[in-house]
Formats: structure tokens, C-alpha cells, sequence
């Protein structure tokens, strides 16, 4: 029996990056960090670097419009910035669906990136604050002190004791590896989300943030277009909802 | 210790084939596939090829009529066809039974078979309606645009967004792989089913397909058969829960 | 890191025996297997050959009623027999908890035992009626339709198509292996049980049986008397029962 | 790929050890060991000999009240106890996550101590009354019988038959494994614990059996203050229960 690898990458390009930034934007919270991800490897025209399948991942095809299946993934692009570090983006279908997946598969995407000498990962997310935020926030959580005042500037938030608890996941244990196992610093950037669905706003937010960071320019024209669609179908049913719940008037107070 | 393989391959043949055709029919919704394939098996006489035993099965075994012990296995049969590609049978008591066990046992028999020059994979499936279908359809999903005619041509059908979704479990990692990892093309044929039960009359309608794409004439008299009592007895459940409804009579409508 | 083996042996012996017959007796449905090959291991003072500690089994130590801790384990234990087959006995505090558990651990004492020139396997388990069984049988699965004729004659049957359906775990498993990866032959003998607690009754039918096939005499005494007891305190159980449903007195059936 | 190692040890010292004592406290009922063991490594400003990362904790950081991200994981502390055996302190942010997961860290860290000579492991834990105990009794379980007397010296009690059953995770494995793959003794420490909530006053009372045994003197003052604390809160808590049970009043009997 020749078993198979657990994780396989199949690499397509063997470019020379300059000190490579990586962003990583999987599916969580609000979608939010996959959402923003997924934009920049769109907008920027990125080079598809490497994919990478794996048996931490479902067993499972999707199926296109058009009939063709598509094996699940993660994907790995890359753009030159001049000038500025190069960045690598990581996208893809899933998470690592088991706890040893989590980290294998971010120790295997930090492995191969660290031969091009990664120089910080930035993991993008959401936070969920369970009710809908009009001005979503972008938190920080960071693996080096050093790296706070940078971020401030950028438009990060560090206020005292949020986000609570922890990060769990790959937003979470991709920085936690960074720091222990390849001495690389990084940082996660939150953006405020309802949590209830997949939430361009708070992708618009963190992106915006991540630009200045990476300093460089990306057109949100279509994403805020996106954000204004799903505000105008939430802020009606929001609407419906307390419709129902006074009877199609405002509630008067007259029993209050 | 001497650890067992976790997947253990008994090879009974080394037949020389002509470019194979692999026909997956695992366990799944309604049991299409494995109706199907188990068809093919009897009714060519299919010769054994190889059994597969695994950890990735459950600790099980059987107990036929006769008091004999049957350890659960995945087994592969071949058929020469004069003139064409030849074809490979995969049958078997469970698919994989973890996400890890999935990938394994899928990308274990393309490695067996890639040996014999594998030129093709078609995995048979159900797809579940969740209502009793007069006439099923077979729905395909393919690894590559250029297998669309010669399948249409074939009686399968490619209606627009259907399946939504994707294709779960061994019908579907089975070509991901086969198309990513081994560079053959795939396709799932996939036999409309209610889902409620085994289904002969959806694999009949698979058969009739593949038949066709296989370049096979295999006699469908006894699934046929089959079809008929199943759909008697199923008949008379749905007619016995009208009457328990309408108490025993017709609904006249008195009270609607 | 040095990672710890999945199973780790502990041969204590290294004894010559003469084509060795396992006796293999984990938890299982009212314990059956348990309590028998227990019972031999004690009445005919065997030796312990090898304890096998593993990551299948559960996290734990048992603290025994003087405060010593006593890591869970299987162990296996021999016994010579004059002119005949030897036996060899496996006893345990868990089966294997997983999937994977279960076919190793079955798989490792097979592959031990088979540089004993291993020659038949028998597990004892129990087979649930849901229901006291006065006299219960004991049944029996085979890998090879030739050991039928010698099994009947020491009292196992083999009704038509019972048990139902599949052996599922060590009992099971054992066999499956035996026959299919070391070519060793073996039965399962199944002592008929309520399932609802640990059956002494059941397990000295199975012993009776047992003892028959391997030539050898063992007091039943002690396990007779433990039979009795369970019986008198189910008996008293049922009774109570019995007394509450019918307010102490006995359905006279007034109202039937 | 390169896969990760499953446990990534990072040892930042190499002390001379003279026959160190391994002192277990994770996470567990009541918290007890962890907040003994951590309360030790604080007091005694025990030196750091190594850190443990691995698969078989969450995948998961911690974020500080300053916006740092903590990699979960399991620590090692030192200290040199002149005259007398020396001091190795576990402690951590979770015992291992699964099965497999508890014996290997288990196994991982007493093959790392079993260089420095360890000489003895003690496991401290709660032991759950399920209610709040006055004056909580630090119970033991040993592996080795020669161990008791001086154990009950140093104020640990062995009642016949406390605890009943078995010790689970960290606690009992470890010993499990350095008794029977390590030929070390060692014995688990269990402070009596309501088990509702993390208990600094049984963790106080496995300090004191725990430093006779050590021959140390470590200042109980804090862990003394956190204890009243605790008690003024959940003694609180029992009156307002109780008051809202006898409707502010006392029960005075009066239906009784």
C-alpha cells in the first residue's frame, strides 16, 4: 500500500519574493476574513502560487453551474508590491476539520512560505458581536508588542481586553506557530460582525485597514456595493421582524 | 509492535487491460451505486481482481445464512470488453468511514489501478428528490468540459445548477482525486432516487447510461423485476397511508 | 520527541507451545467472554505470557480497594495442555475504543501469537435476546464450513440465519482477521443473554462448550454459584416489578 | 510536506538534576492541581526548563488584556531543592485533547525527565464530593504499596476503597505510564472539591501533604486569601439559594 500524503501542494510557480507578507482569509466568522481575501486575489489579479489538497479537509466535490466538480482546497496567490514586501494570500473552501488538521495545514503553508523567507502573517476575521454593528471596528490581536503602534496607525483597534478569551482556529494557531515555530511575527485583524451572516462591511473594514498595512491601493467600489445590497436585505427583515413583533404599528407604550 | 497496514490490498490477478474504465459503486443514497455496480459484477461475470481490507471499515463482520464469518471489505472485479477499454468494478460493504479513510481508500485503488493505465472513472450515485420520481433521470457531474456530448449523447442529463451543492463522500473524492492527483478524467452518474429506500429503479436507469458509454449490452431483466416489486410494495405503503389519512375512503372534500 | 509506540508489549514469557488455540474473551455484551475466559485463567491457574498496554484503550488507572493504582491493560496468559492443543487466553479491562483500536489491537496479538504457530482462534461473546433466557444456547459464526461438524458436537448451534446481521468489535474483528491476513480458522461462540447485565449463566454455557473443544475438565462450581445468585437477585428484581404493576397482588384479570 | 512533529518540545535549560520529583498539575476537577502546581512555580520562582506545543492541545491562542496573542501550551518548571530530591512542576493550559493525545504527552514528557534520573512522579487533583466540604482531606493512590506509610505521614489519607472506580486523564495516565514503561513510582494526590467551581481550598490542602512530602516550606497566605475569598462568594451564594427556598425566612418546620 503506498499511502497517501496527508497534506499535498502542488506548487505552480517558483517566483523570488521579497520578504513576503502573508494574508490569510479562510472561511469563520461573518466569512469575513475569507470575503477580504478572496477581494484582494480578484482586484489585484494575483498568480496562483500553489494549491493544496488535503485529507484535513471533506471528502467532497463541489459542483459548478456547469456541471464540472471541483475538488475542496486551499490556494495560495501571490502578488509583487514594488518597493514593499511582496504578499501571499491564502484562500480556500475550508478549514482543517480536525484539531490535528488545524495545525497541520498551517504548519505546512507556514513551512513552504518560510523558503521564501515570510517575513509577517496577517490573519484576517471576524468578531462577533451578536447584534449588527453600523460601524464595525477592526480589532488587533498581536504575537510582539513592537508591532502595535504600526497598526494603530493603520486604523487597528487594541482596546484593553477585547476581544475576550481567545482565537480559535486558523486565524488563531497560524499567528501561534508563526511566533513559536518559524520566529515570525504576525498579527490578527478582527472586524466587527453580527456574526449571523457572511458580512462584506466588516470585510470592507479590514480591508481598508490591511491596505494601508501593505501600502497599497485596492478599489472597494465593488465591495461596498456588496455591503449596501445585504445592509438593504438585513435592514428590511430587521424591519420585518419588529413589524411582527407590534403588530405592524409602532409600539406606543401604552401598556408600558 | 508491527503495525497493520491500515489499508491491506489482496491482489488474486495480473491481468493485462486495455486502458480501464473504473465504475465506482459504493454504498450511498439509495444504494444506486452498489445496486448498480453489483449488477454488472453478477450479470458479466465479472472476475476478482483484488479485495481490499481496512481500518478505515468498521470492526465488523458478517454472518451469512450459514453461520460463515465475512469480514467487511471493498472488493474490485474486471471485465475485458473486445475492442474497447476494459472495465474495473469497485464494490464493497461500506464506504470509508472518517474523513482520512475517505481519501485513503479513494486514492488507494487509483494508485492500484494506475497501474494498469486508467483512463477513465465513472462513479454512480443517487440523487435524493425526497419524493417518489416516475421517471428517474440521470444527472452527471465530469471532471472536464470535453466529456459533456459523448455523455449527453449517452441519455445523461446536465441541467443547469443541478446538483446544487456537491457530491459528498467516495462518488465524489473519487474523481476529485482522480482528476487532481492522477490526471484521468471523471464523471458521477447520478440516478434521481426518493433517498427513502434501496432503489433498483434508479440503478436501472444508471445501468441503461453507462451501458451505453461502456459500449456493453447487459441483459436489465431482473433488476427490472426488481424495480416492479419494489415499487409494488412502496405502492401499496403510500396507498395504506392515503387511507389511514382519509379513513379508509376517498377524500370527498366535505370539509375543505 | 519520541513518540510512544500505539501498543506496547510486555513478553514475560517465552515458552514453546504446541500449536496454541486462542481463547479470546475482551467486554463485551453481558460480559460473557469476560467472565469465561476469566474464569479459565483463574481455575487453571494460567501464566501470563504478555500485558499490552495501548493508546486505544481508555486514559485511566482503576484504584484498587488498597489504594494502588493499576494502569488498564489486555493480557494474555497460557496454558499447556498434555497431548493436545495449547491454549492461550486474552482477557482485558476495554476492546479498543476506536476503529482503528480495534483492528490493531486485534491485528498485534495475532501477529504475537502467530510466531506461536497459532492454529484456530475462538472468541467468546454474547448474543442479546433482550429477554431472560432460561437455558441459553450457544451459538456459534465460523470462518470455515468445515469446522461445523466438531463445533455441533460440542454443543454449539447454528440455527439459519441466526445471529442476524454481524459480529461487530473484538469477537468479530479477531476472526475476520485471522482468516484473511494469517489464514488461521476460528468460531465465535455466542452464549445467550438478557444484555442487560453481566451473565454468569451465559458464560458457563459457553465455558461447557468451550471446555468440550479443547479437551480439558473445569470445575463450573464456583460460576454455578454465581449464576444462582444473579438469578435469585434478577428473579427478586422482576418480581418487584411485577408486584408494582399489579399492586402487590396478582393480576386477576377483573378487567381484561 | 513536512509534516509537524504531533509534540514540539522546546527545552530552554539544561539543568543537572539531582533524582528530580515530576509535580503534575493541569487543568482538571476543581481546577486543584492546576492552581497547586502554578501557585508552586509563582512562590518558589521555579525556573522554566521547557515548553510543550503540540497537536493534541486546541488549536487555539489566548489573547492578553494587552492584545497578545498566547499559543496554547504545557510548561515545565525547575527548582533545586538543596539536600533533597529536586522539584520538575507541569503545568499547562489543557491536558491532551483526545485518547491518543493523553498518552503521548503523558509519554513525551516522562521520556524528557527520564534523562534528568526522575525519581518519583506525584499527580495532584480534585477528588468530586458534589458538595462543598468544610474541611477537604487530600486522598491518595499510589503505584507501589511502600510508598503508603510515608505518604500517610505527611498527612494523606487512603481509605478503604476512596476513590471508587478510576482516576482519568493526566493524573492517573501519567502515573500508569511511569510504573509500567518507566519503572518509576509515583502516586496521585486528590484534594476533596465540591467539583462545581475552581477550588483554591482543596488546592491548599494538596500544598501542605505536598510540601511535607518535598521537605519544602512555601508561604500559604495568598492561596489562604483566595480560599475566603472564594468561600465569602459561594457561601453568599448558598444563602441567597436558601433564602429563596424558605422564602426569605428561616424554615421554621411548621408543615413538616
Amino acid at each position: 500500500m503506498k499511502q497517501m500524503e496527508k497534506i499535498v501542494i502542488k506548487q505552480y510557480k517558483k517566483p523570488k519574493l521579497n520578504s513576503p507578507i502573508l494574508v490569510g482569509g479562510l472561511p469563520g466568522i461573518g466569512n469575513i476574513g475569507k470575503i477580504a481575501a478572496e477581494y484582494l486575489v480578484e482586484k489585484l489579479k494575483m498568480v496562483k502560487l500553489a494549491e493544496i489538497f488535503s485529507q484535513y479537509l471533506p471528502p467532497q466535490v463541489f459542483v459548478t453551474e456547469d456541471s464540472l466538480t471541483y475538488l475542496v482546497r486551499n490556494s495560495l496567490y501571490y502578488k509583487r508590491i514594488p518597493g514593499k514586501s511582496d504578499m501571499v494570500a491564502l484562500v480556500g473552501d475550508f478549514q482543517g476539520s480536525t484539531q490535528e488538521g488545524q495545525y497541520e495545514m498551517s504548519y505546512n503553508i507556514l513551512e513552504l512560505l518560510s523558503k521564501f523567507k515570510l517575513s509577517r502573517v496577517y490573519t484576517l476575521g471576524g468578531y462577533s458581536t451578536g447584534k449588527i454593528v453600523e460601524h464595525p471596528r477592526v480589532l488587533g490581536a498581536i504575537t510582539d508588542k513592537s508591532m502595535m503602534e504600526s497598526l494603530k496607525s493603520a486604523g487597528v483597534q487594541f482596546p484593553k481586553g477585547e476581544p475576550g478569551g481567545g482565537i480559535v482556529g486558523s486565524a488563531g494557531i497560524m499567528l501561534g506557530l508563526a511566533k513559536e515555530l518559524f520566529n515570525v511575527e504576525g498579527a490578527c485583524l478582527m472586524g466587527e460582525t453580527s456574526g449571523y451572516f457572511a458580512d462584506p462591511r466588516g470585510a470592507m473594514e479590514v480591508l481598508k485597514v490591511l491596505t494601508n498595512l501593505l501600502g497599497i491601493e485596492v478599489d472597494l467600489a465593488d465591495i461596498e456595493e456588496r455591503s449596501k445590497q445585504i445592509e438593504q436585505i438585513t435592514g428590511k427583515m430587521q424591519e420585518d421582524i419588529q413589524n411582527k413583533m407590534t403588530g405592524g404599528k409602532e409600539d406606543l407604550g401604552y401598556f408600558g
